[in-house]
């Protein structure tokens, strides 16, 4: 197993490296009738799209997403969605050196245990490049969640020490922001913040916050599908993620049960709602039909130019400047993929829901 | 789906609710040959077994399993393994009065949205005891590990405030201390703080910590299936957990990249090792040979003693007082069902990760 | 893996041994809602039970079902039910001999060399018995598939040259036929022949044939998972099932395209239908809303009284003349067995086409 | 789900359509260091190619593949390998007219009634060009077979009424004859039978015979998921197959027990072999060391240029004469997409069955 598909119902195949000829994704089991083409996708491929701030890796890919199947006049097919983005900018050149040493917080060491090899251009398949795949299936998915009334929205909630002001943020600043803050405030000063570790040859790490809106109650199933557990797993294989929360998450542990407890009530409507959402919107891994709202911890970017130690392959402590196109940040470009991940862990646990209740089953049959 | 199997190669299907039968767990997959008898997995059992301690229900359940197949003179034959454990003690008239409301915290409101209806006696399907199918496949996943040099030793790191001495503490007390802590004197603390929450009616919150030894490097799949992304599921489909952190965790969020890199050195055998662990011994989702770490967080009882507020099905706000056999604390009686998925996850990860290297499979072959 | 689940959505867990405590299975994915008691499923389980008739083995069982989880006030509540059927009749004894040699036609030897030992009791996971999972978890797939207005007929087309006369035949006589056939003519011969086979120490195999009526058109997935390659499966998984068919099967091999292909009209309510069935109603592996049909060829029973040479583990050739119970006959207590997995199938199936068009999903979720 | 996506741990993932463009497969859980370039993959694709007689449809395509992702300096990485064929040659003009109306024999009428509508143009998912993926993946899963000394040979058995003369046949002639038959006399005879066939205007079915040899005792799991099931399942996933048979087949429903059972010796190497092979290499869905035997009935080509009454969409019935380009067979073309199955099936049983032994597992790791 390679590990590269996701999902039940709604099924995702990734594909591509870094320095390959591209990069692309296989959806099987999109609902016919969708309507979808390449601009939509496109959109989603430019928020994470390289190159655009000097926060950036440098790397110019206009990351131009092709359909190859799936689609017939505009309308989803019911058929595979063959998505691809080609790789127009790869120099190699510029990797060469690292394919005899291990780089400190990457996958080279891990990859070569494994494989016993690797396509050492550019990281390869460990790649942040991989998450094309993931954003070009998340906009489909994202697409599918609006017809019926989903929202997801992922913002940087701290870069470093740097946390936003929830109280004076604006979702609009989000794709303003060249950090994705949606509080301007915040996104100056970790501005200022990033400039000095950029002429320190070093990188940031930071928080993500993702809020999801319109989740009917009654969504996951009770025991290892979880919603909180399938999130889980989608967000903590993006690459730099290395932590998880839902809603009060680690806090959780110096509450008591009476401050961590949200009581229910019945709103103006008469609809049942929560006083508070410690929960995140999960209760025993079924949504409650409030907001579910998480946080992923991401790493500060391991491919810096400052010095480090590491070994190479022929037995000697070395020390190395990684050189390179690289981010002096993950975290920004991450927003998109953390919305592209919810997205499609969401789709397919809505489908996987549908048969919960006979009743249901019966009248859609009938 | 109703999500209650998880695995790939090693598959576990669990069933059961609080007040039926029994609770009981059928694996597929386990490998013919490795030796095992109900012992084995009683000792796994009575470790999170109830009415041992003043700060676990005092339900009294012996909670024996019998093996109902897939044995063969102590030994597995390669075809499921059904193992029970039959309730005793059910008292459904303690939960009677719960049907009528949602309990704050649970998964009343939730299950009743899924399905229509629910079991709500004692919990039904989302009562803890739904951890004795988990606790039952994790002992034969730890025997399978053990034969692989394989350890895995989880603890609880913090009760609310109070939170162990790493320095000072000794894994043997892990079994002693009635709260799994390896540091008696948080241990003791911990006890004097619980006295309090009882007498308050309340209940805390905490956090587990886990350690495997002995893991192989090149274990986990890169991009979906990432050795942190399934043991992420795995903790987090575990009732009362609402987050999970890797190595540093969200510690990273506030480090530079050459503060969390981790420096490979060859060591004095001329193996690969690393200064640091920031990481957590994962590396781009592919296991790197060092120990991996990882925390969950874990919520505090939801039910409560203490008076609150809360809604009934028809129409009404009314005051509760859960009344019953609870936990003050989940965290000690979830150590070992955090040992027990983290050894479900990776055997299930080691089956997958066989066929990585071509040469390992025609070797394998001939 | 060991291959014992079966399903995507409506996934069943079975486990069990012919001399083990008991057989069993678990439903993960059935609906909640449904009626259930154990007399239903203990209905079908009648039909395959042994002892019936002489042309079955005289094992006396009465194969009681019990449920332990899933059921609350006799209707499903969506989480796992577990079945579980005691065995109370092993006579080990009879068995014992056959642990050091390889029986014709069984799977003695394949079952060594695939774990390198095997529960010889009575074939152990390879007996017949094991079928006893799989009508408890089709007679639950058969309720379901009754509230959607599908009904599922099999039944003996031959025994030996001797085949049933379809037009002067009748359902009612299924249950009534020792051979489940039902031309009660047939069903005559076939009993004189067998009276022969029996004194001959010898068996016979036959076919079953399977109709399904009711089945809406459009189930079935295009590629890999047409409704023919998992009906397929499911049947091919039965023990002696050596081959199967849909509509003319291989007889389409000596025909034309203008011979078999069926020609489409408007019934007299203005439906699609097809003049003629050769395509046994799946067309591009989806349902076309006619009749689905199939046949499965059924082998003789391999343990015959009949002197037989094999070999034995240490080395030598010998005579071996097969003691214990065995039925004469396999066919007639496969056809319960035909229909369960070919319901189990359908459940399945129904449940993946539900995301089929995203209309239906807008419909569902508003 | 679209059912696109086959195998549990060799999983292949294929999209495309007919008048796409282009026609695509991924292929996730291939081992690194397998040797593979574009022209293994080409060799397979050229076997099925269309235009090559005038027994194949006359549409002109090179069916060149590209690989995409997953090589690296013509190793295989471990990672996706993306294959591709652009379509080149579609004419959607020839295809028009069929929108209106249901042919007979096709998956028209059953898309519209899953998706509620299609890509008409060539059959859209439904064309036999889908096959490129699988005979793509076929070819890397036979690389994989060869490494492991396993050999798959298919070829026509039958066309109409003629069949092979199997003591004349030499399995060179496969891939000279027209028809993919070992016995040229037999082929001769089909070239003069299809001569006729085509000035009728018609088309013809037939048998494919496939045998595997070198296949280790052993692989294949024991209840659902066994070596037939799963073989069965793959081969009934091809369009036009309408039936599948191991060994003797259908014939064992007229043999008796003694006549059927396949008795063990010794041969002179001291191995397990077997007298006979009606079970065609499978025991208890288990290989038995032997030869792998199957057949598999192909329907006549349904598009045939005679006239054919069906209906419109607009609900009348018509007369239609099917246009375009088609074969007037499918068998022969079909023979390597038979082989490509088998070798997709059996890599992924390989895989399965390697966690079978603990001995075996222990050593792997150690």
């Amino acid at each position: 197993m390679s590990g590269s598909i996701y999902g039940n119902i709604f099924k995702i195949s990734t594909w591509g490296e870094s320095h390959g000829k591209g990069i692309g994704v296989v959806i099987d089991g999109c609902p016919a009738g969708l309507t979808l083409n390449e601009e939509m996708v496109q959109a989603y491929l430019n928020r994470r799209r390289p190159g655009q701030t000097k926060y950036a890796t440098p790397r110019k890919e206009n990351d131009t997403v092709q359909f190859l199947s799936g689609i017939f006049e505009e309308k989803t097919t019911g058929t595979p969605i063959s998505m691809v983005v080609m790789n127009t900018n790869q120099q190699s050149g510029d990797y060469s050196e690292i394919a005899s040493y291990y780089r400190p917080g990457h996958a080279d060491y891990s990859f070569d245990e494994k494989y016993g090899f690797r396509d050492y251009r550019g990281g390869g398949r460990s790649s942040g490049r991989e998450t094309i795949s993931r954003v070009a299936a998340g906009a489909v998915a994202k697409a599918i969640l609006e017809e019926l009334g989903i929202k997801i929205c992922a913002y940087t909630k701290s870069i470093g020490n740097i946390t936003i002001d929830y109280e004076n943020s604006n979702p609009d600043n989000i794709l303003i922001s060249p950090f994705a803050m949606p509080d301007l405030k915040a996104s100056n000063a970790a501005e200022q913040m990033l400039d000095t570790k950029i002429k320190e040859l070093d990188s940031v790490g930071g928080v993500i916050e993702c809020i999801v809106t319109g989740m009917p109650a009654g969504i996951g199933e009770p025991v290892f599908d979880k919603l909180d557990a399938n999130i889980g797993k989608a967000i903590l294989s993006i690459g730099a993620v290395k932590g998880i929360e839902f809603g009060t998450g680690f806090g959780v542990s110096t509450l008591t049960g009476s401050e961590n407890n949200d009581s229910f009530y019945y709103d103006t409507e008469g609809k049942v709602a929560k006083k508070t959402n410690h929960a995140g919107g999960i209760l025993g891994g079924i949504s409650d039909g409030s907001e579910i709202i998480f946080r992923a911890a991401i790493k500060p970017t391991p491919s810096i130019a400052k010095t480090q130690e590491t070994i190479n392959k022929t037995g000697d402590t070395i020390s190395v400047n990684i050189k390179g196109r690289h981010d002096p940040i993950i975290v920004p470009r991450a927003v998109v993929v953390v919305e592209a991940m919810t997205a499609i862990a969401l789709v397919d646990m809505l489908f996987m829901s549908m048969t919960s209740k006979l009743d249901n089953v019966v009248k859609f049959f009938k």
